[in-house]
């Protein structure tokens, strides 16, 4: 019983212990899974091809809505570097640091796909 | 009623346009589209990363389920061409004609986006 009773030099550890375990889970979830919000912010030039939902306006271009998060930074990631070839994402993906495209990946990924 | 009657040479005539243009139009649509069964029956060595619904099994690999059947096709013969890099894709799309990949296509965008 006293290991757990409040107070005691045990529980205190415990409960820091807790608290660094969930500060470090709380800061690896936001930097894998970027900021929707700030993505959604950042998206309006995306959308005029990508479409509005995510789900594009014609058949060459891909949807985005519901795509796997690692996927579309790592793919938005290389249009930015040159390493994928695509003359319009070349361009447009040109300016964009790491963090904005956490956050454009995980705003894409947060949508249903299909649109629906 | 002539003209619309059985046996005359311009129903016979206009047949013969009616089939002629039934007949592009089911080439043309089956050169777009592709055929999903067939795609379906080539897929089974993509599901293993890419899921059996399209949705993929691992957040680095892109869902197909509902992609667009344009963008999927190229991407595929970028893959198959070495245009686009990636030593998995490069690999298993190098045996591909352009029809199996048409039917590829064609079979991952007849898929429910979001594997529902």
């Amino acid at each position: 019983m006293t290991t757990t009773k409040t107070g005691t030099g045990t529980s205190r550890t415990m409960k820091m212990l807790a608290s660094s375990a969930l500060l470090a889970a709380s800061f690896a979830s936001s930097a894998l899974a970027g900021d929707i919000e700030a993505g959604k912010a950042s998206a309006a030039i995306c959308s005029s091809c990508h479409g509005a939902a995510g789900v594009s306006t014609m058949d060459m271009w891909p949807n985005l809505a519901g795509q796997k998060t690692v996927y579309l930074a790592k793919q938005i990631k290389a249009f930015r570097d040159g390493v994928r070839k695509d003359s319009v994402m070349n361009s447009v993906a040109i300016g964009l640091t790491d963090a904005d495209i956490d956050n454009l990946a995980a705003y894409y990924n947060s949508l249903p796909a299909g649109g629906s």
